[in-house]
Parts: C-alpha cells; sequence; structure tokens
C-alpha cells in the first residue's frame, strides 16, 4: 500500500525541538519501507517566533496548519519571567488557541505504569486508565475580565461555561472508549459547590449511560479522586472529566505513573472536521533546553496516539511496545535525550 | 486562672459525632483542673436534620452560632444517591453558608508526615507545610446558573470572583505565618490560563512580597504543584491559593501525609468578628457510620488548632503531642473510634 500523510510539526520552545526530533526519528523507523509517507511541514511557532517576529499564531498559519492530516507539538512556552513576554500569553495564543480552533473538544490522556517505570508511590497496582479530558469549554474559554484593574478596588472574574451539546460530545466518546476497554467510566467533578456546571455533567453522563449498560459508572468530587489517584490508582479505567480538572489530574496521572517524561496525549477532533493534535503532557522546561537532558519518551508515545487516530493501528502498536521495552530495560544510566530515541527507533525496527 | 470559652458544636453527620465525641474527651482532659471551662452548645446540623425538618440552617441557628467564642465541626452530608435530599444542598447551605457567613477567608489546613504515619508515598522526605486556602470567594462564591436547563441547548455556567480586598487580606496572612515558619512562600494558581484571576493573585502576592523581604517567594500553576505533592512534598512550607485549588489540593496533601483520617483544618476569620470554625478535612463517610472505624485524630488535631486559636497555646501544643505520640505508636492492631480518643486522651493527662 502507499499512502502520503501530511504531518504539520510544531517542535516549540525549550525541550520542544529535542523530543520531536526522537519522535519523528521513531517515526522514520516505524514507517520505513511501509508505502506510508508522512510529508512533513515544520512549522515555527512558540515563544522563540513570538520573540522573533511578535507573531503568536497569524491566520495564515492557522490555515495552513488545517490544510494537515495531523499535528505533533513539542512543547511550548519560553522562560518564566522574561519580560519580553510579559504581555504575550503563548499558552491561550498557540496552544489553547489550536486546541478550540481545531475543535479538539478531546484531550486523550493515558496513564499506565510501565513494568520498570519508577514511580513515587509504594504500592501503586496495576495502573492503566485513561483521562478524557474535555478541550474547549469549562474555565477554559476564556470568559473573564476585571474592572478597576490594579487598585484595591479590583473585581476579577473567569466563567467556566458549559453546554449540553460540548459536555455530550465528550461524555459519548468517553463511554465508547470505556466500551472498549475495562467498561468503567469515573466523572469527576465537583458536583457539590459547582452545582450548575455540576449538573450539567451529571445529567449528560447519566443520559448516556442508558445506552451503555454493560458500563459500570460511578462519581468522584475531584478533591476525592486526587486521593485515589495516590492511594488507588488501578481503580480506574476511563476518567471523564473537564478541561480544568482533566488538566489537574493528568499530571498528578503523571507523576503516578512514572513521571511527566512518559506521558503522551492527543488533542483529538474525533468528527475529524480539523486536524487532531498529538503532544507529551510536559512542558517546554527551558531550564534543561538544549542539554539533551529531556526524555522524549513521551513524545514518541504520542506519535504512537498519533498513528492510532490515523488507523495506522500496526504501527501504532510497534512503537509503544518498543517504547515499553525501553522503559523496561532501563537502569537508571545516564541517557541522552537522542540515546533514548535512537534506541526505541532500534526497537521499532528489530 | 479562669476563663469560660463557650463552643459551639456541630457534631452533624455519618462519622461526624463519633469523632467529635473523641475530640470533646481530649477537650476535657487537656482543660480538667485548668481553670479553663468550655461551656459547649450542642447544634443538631446536616442531612439528619433536614430530614426531620427540612431546615438546612436558619437565621436563628446563625444567629446563636455567632455569640460563641469558637465552633467545633464534625462533617456534614447524607448518604450519597438518598432521593429525599436531591433538592437538599447540604455543602452549600450549611457548611459553605457557615464559612461565607462567619468570613471565614483564612482557611487553615496544616500537612505533616508525622513519624509512625503511613503514606503511599515510597520516599516522602520530612514533610511539613500548610496551606492556605481562600475561603470565600473563588468559584465557590454560587455565582452560576444555567439556561434551557435539562434540554439539548443547555448552557451552564460558574462564575470565579476574586477581588483584591479578598485575595489581599489572605495573602497577608499566608506572609505573616510563612514569616513565622520557614520563610518560604508559594502561590498556587493557574496564571496561565485563567488570567484575570491569575493576575489579581499574582499581583497581590507581589505587593505584599515586598514587606517581606526574608519570605522567599515562587509560583506553581496548580497541575505543577500536583507532581511537587507526590514527588518532592518536603519542598513547601506556606502555600497560598484559592478556594477551589485548595480544596484540591489539601485532599491530596492529606493522602500524602498518612491520609484523611489525620487532616486537619481551621476555618478561620482573623479579626474576631465572628468565630472561627474547626473541622477535619474529611466528610461525613456515611458507610462507615456508627461503627466506630473512623480515625478520630484528624478531628483532635483540629481542636489544637482551635486551642491555639484562643491562645491556649500550651493546652494545643500537649494536644497534638499527644497525638503524635499515639500516631507513632501505631503498629497496625485495630482500635476503634473511642480506643484511639481513649489514647490521645490518656496522653493529654500524663
Ligand atoms: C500550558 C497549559 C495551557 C496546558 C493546559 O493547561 O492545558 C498544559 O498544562 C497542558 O496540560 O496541556
Ligand atoms: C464538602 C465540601 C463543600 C468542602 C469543600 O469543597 O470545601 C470539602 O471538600 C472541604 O474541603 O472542606
Amino acid at each position: 500500500m502507499s499512502r502520503v500523510v501530511k504531518l504539520a510539526v510544531i517542535p516549540g520552545d525549550g525541550i520542544g525541538p529535542e523530543v520531536i526530533s526522537e519522535a519523528e526519528k521513531v517515526l522514520d523507523a516505524v514507517t520505513a519501507g511501509s508505502g506510508i509517507h508522512f510529508e512533513k511541514t515544520h512549522f515555527s511557532l512558540g515563544a522563540g517566533r513570538f520573540l522573533e517576529t511578535g507573531d503568536t499564531l497569524t491566520d495564515a498559519d492557522l490555515e495552513s496548519i488545517k490544510s494537515h492530516d495531523a499535528i505533533m507539538l513539542g512543547a511550548v512556552g519560553g522562560v518564566p519571567g522574561d519580560a519580553r513576554l510579559k504581555d504575550a500569553n503563548i499558552e491561550r495564543g498557540l496552544l489553547l488557541k489550536l486546541r478550540f480552533e481545531l475543535d479538539h473538544y478531546v484531550n486523550l490522556r493515558p496513564s499506565k505504569l510501565y513494568p520498570g517505570a519508577p514511580g513515587p508511590l509504594a504500592a501503586p497496582g496495576d495502573v492503566d486508565f485513561v483521562v478524557v479530558r474535555e478541550g474547549t469549554e469549562g474555565p477554559y474559554v476564556g470568559n473573564g475580565g476585571a474592572i478597576r484593574r490594579g487598585t484595591p478596588q479590583e473585581v476579577a472574574n473567569e466563567t467556566s461555561v458549559n453546554t449540553a451539546f460540548g459536555v455530550e460530545r465528550v461524555v459519548r466518546a468517553a463511554f465508547a472508549l470505556a466500551d472498549r476497554r475495562r467498561r468503567k467510566l469515573t466523572l469527576v467533578h465537583k458536583t457539590n459547590v459547582l452545582v450548575h456546571a455540576g449538573a450539567i455533567w451529571k445529567r449528560l453522563v447519566d443520559e448516556v449511560a442508558a445506552e451503555y449498560p454493560a458500563v459500570a459508572v460511578d462519581y468522584l468530587h475531584v478533591d476525592a479522586a486526587t486521593i485515589f489517584l495516590v492511594t488507588n490508582p488501578a481503580r480506574f479505567d476511563v476518567i471523564v472529566t473537564d478541561n480544568l480538572f482533566g488538566d489537574i489530574l493528568t499530571d498528578l496521572a503523571g507523576a503516578v505513573t512514572g513521571g511527566i517524561g512518559l506521558a503522551a496525549s492527543g488533542n483529538i477532533n474525533p468528527d475529524r472536521v480539523f486536524p487532531s493534535m498529538f503532544e507529551p503532557v510536559h512542558g517546554s522546561a527551558p531550564d534543561i533546553a538544549g542539554q539533551q537532558k529531556a526524555d522524549p519518551t513521551a513524545a514518541i508515545l504520542s506519535t504512537a496516539l498519533l498513528l492510532d487516530h490515523l488507523g495506522l493501528t500496526a504501527e501504532a502498536a510497534r512503537v509503544t511496545r518498543a517504547a515499553e521495552e525501553d522503559i523496561a530495560h532501563r537502569d537508571g544510566a545516564h541517557r541522552t535525550t537522542s540515546q533514548i530515541g535512537d534506541a526505541i527507533a532500534a526497537r521499532v525496527q528489530a
């Protein structure tokens, strides 16, 4: 077979370019001689681009990105406290703008404790769950503002917006996923305090649950969910939650399962109207950038999610297996970013 | 000396009455023969009261509670899913109403890994920090609503309200506390996404920091903070954060430091216009209620915070030390709620 996939690559800032190089290396390895050709366009976006040109994401960038089949992103964000960036908001203007404009309403974040991965828990058990984080609503919509800014009378508000349309579609995606997995779905929210947002989530989970009688459903307040993530993470299969709670839970989940250096994610538009975007959960870590210290595994596992999304399931499985084998053989010896990428690429081809 | 303290006691629901009995036992033990007399009024409030009378918190209850010097609360909340409670919101109508009406703007939640306490972390290090959670603003204000409720066109919003007045006073309390401790303060927020709420918190921390040059200040996004809470909780001294992030972080902190059965809290009105309220962080746990299975240590340690707030520092220290000694001598043998209370009361008197 022969297939051309148009891939937009956004290496970004900090360790982004380093980890993306390794992800590309592994992508090349898994497609070598397969007839699948990834036609890549590299986009220079992030704090670096902003400092050079003043642009965060132009309309032309966005249109060009839209014309691709999928997106691979490293990490974006400059050095914290860099005064030249004080009026830039790379996160909102670039990363969140892409998620919103490309309608990435399913933010898929698997957490798995791979054999051999070091983690902070004494007895984690068999951890393998996926957080389905809503990606286009909630407290992330940017519907906030302030009056009397900078004065003792300032009032600053943020509004979380939750629509039945937006909640139902992500809840449906979560149930469909749970149905293909261990058939357990946990809604995480804070219904006792955020009563209106909580009620719409609860209602739509109950409604969709009726169509999936084989899926066991439970509910946890977000505070209680963090407790279970450290005392019994093995209890989870699929977690569905809003944009902000999902942000918090997935960093914690990453830490619990061997560190954010292994945590992959996909920003998915299930309707395939727009390209989906795959990125490690970690940030740009400017403090270690360019030093070959970053672990590219999260970027490589994100590539597996990308392959899977494109229907290249065999290739996705090979990448995942290669990364898992590499993790299982880690002995604490120091390896550079590209040595880890080389090792996983070699296993992919073995 | 002779002193009378008027104490309002709200045992509440589930395990609340059991743990409060033990806290009262310890309070009696520490004040025995001291000339300090706690004059207690018991209030029947919570899901139980609602089911009997339909009342959550009447104006008369509230006025009567206000006439006390301090409040001790067990836990409130009925059996999840109890249809008779579906129109009640005990959390908002009682617990949060007390916090808001009594202007408990400092929600003080210490986390300490006591020697001997079992925790989920393999190598926690020396953990001893306090979360200063804002208690009267943020996403907890109840400024939400929904339109087209129950339909496919529903939109449900929640607004987080943050005022300079409200943020500054809690930030001041946090700096004053850090100055009496290890002089490290960490602001936790999500400034890159919640830009308006984030900016007011950041501004006021920066402003008050100028008055405390000896206090080292840093900032973490809430997602990153959860990572450090499991990988390096020893890095924290004082954390200051908003109402919702504080709710999430303190449950996680409780889990990390030996479980929510040890986590104490104070809802404090530093201006002493209204009585402050002390309660364990845990909930009413109706599933184990009345079985003498609950650990009363969190309620007892909350009593130590109460004593401290009343200026009874020697008594507070005796209670804390007794609880710490009890924790250090735990050997996994089963003890009932009242056996633990007896043991701590005995140590207080030894
Ligand atoms: C950088 C930030 C805007 C982003 C988020 O909050 O979603 C990040 O934390 C993530 O989890 O992808
Ligand atoms: C019961 C609930 C309203 C409460 C809160 O969210 O503040 C509880 O979780 C807490 O932490 O005291």
